[in-house]
């Protein structure tokens, strides 16, 4: 059985960014489990409904409609203990919590400000007053405002990445010599901005981009073969 | 068999504030283990030669000298796997390896700006010198100019702490339902704070709170009897 996954899209339907979205397919591929990725846009929120909120990622898997990347993970785990696991061994799953955390209350706010205009100048038509009205109330700016002064926001993110280049300089992924989905929360966050922007977050001699390059690599070059600005 | 732990003291014998030895202490009382702690000053560097470098905590285990919490860690769960386990599971110590440098480079740094120079005012009179020298040449400012303007500092902790209150208000622990090695590397940064200094960094209403009295009062009230300076 073919899992469905409802995958956020740009304009073109197989450009697919969003950090939450990568998070499952990089799960779904590490469990080796079938799915397909269908687009969809943030002012599409019927097609989900029965999931009973509006935000992807969205799975239905025989029937069953699971939605929030962190609940998706665990049920995957759950449903499909034969495949090679997520969050492997007892207490894998509360000890990866602040990495979530960490992400999109640190790493998620460093990255957009570096990507949130390009972002916005991929999205479908129908998406953009929707995405601009909702993050700017949210943000109490414009988009154009919170992306201003590049350098400052480059130089803060080369500083909120200290924690994760020390343990990429220790080990080859967060989760020891293989990665867990707690790498692939932390991926979705820079794959969002590659898949985005076409300008480059991370200096080339660093331990974090090496590490997000072994990655894109995996399962088959999921990752790096998506589709995204031309520089 | 006693094992004897290295344990930095301020002018008083009793005075132990360090959040390094903190990490032990709880650890060795996780485990049950029997423990000498002897107090043990900056300038004392002969008295732990044995272990091959210049800082504490090192812990003496029979004939064997060991030194650096996060190996001393790894250590007593291999040489004594029938007690409960620091890193419960298969990959918990990988799991729990950003944690430690989120701890060591971003938590510390926040914490310092509200407590150094009370942590310079509780040293032993011999440790002071060598203490204010080390620190200010690594800073590049005195003591004080780091401490100055503290509302400020309080602010960045408590923006600074967000992911580690996320993860504690969505559970007891940040290793689950119990501490790992992961809660006392944090734990240890906040009970440096408290042995040091007699502000308060944290807000009463707060699940970081919680969580450090839980702790406090864990494994008999080791940490919350510790001697503290008088408010």
């Amino acid at each position: 059985m073919t899992i469905t996954l409802y995958d956020l899209a740009g304009a073109q339907d197989d450009h697919r960014f969003s950090p939450y979205c990568w998070r499952i397919k990089m799960a779904l591929a590490h469990k080796g489990l079938a799915y397909e990725a269908l687009p969809w846009r943030f002012t599409e929120k019927e097609r989900i409904a029965a999931s009973g909120q509006g935000s992807v990622p969205v799975i239905e898997d025989a029937g069953r409609h699971l939605h929030d990347s962190w609940e998706i993970a665990a049920y995957l785990d759950e449903a499909y203990p034969e495949a090679p696991a997520l969050f492997p061994g007892e207490g894998a799953r509360s000890a990866s919590l602040f990495l979530k955390f960490w992400t999109e209350r640190v790493l998620h706010p460093l990255l957009m400000r570096l990507i949130l205009t390009d972002v916005h100048g991929g999205l479908h038509e129908k998406d953009k007053d929707y995405f601009r009205t909702s993050r700017e109330k949210m943000l109490k700016t414009s988009l154009e405002a919170v992306c201003e002064d590049r350098d400052t926001h480059l130089a803060n993110l080369g500083k909120g990445l200290a924690p994760l280049r020390a343990t990429l300089e220790a080990q080859a992924f967060l989760g020891g010599e293989a990665p867990t989905f707690a790498d692939y929360i932390v991926f979705g966050a820079f794959q969002w901005a590659r898949c985005s922007s076409s300008f480059e977050v991370l200096p080339s001699e660093d331990a974090v981009k090496a590490w997000r390059q072994r990655l894109l690599e995996m399962h088959g070059g999921l990752a790096a073969n998506a589709v995204r600005p031309a520089a």
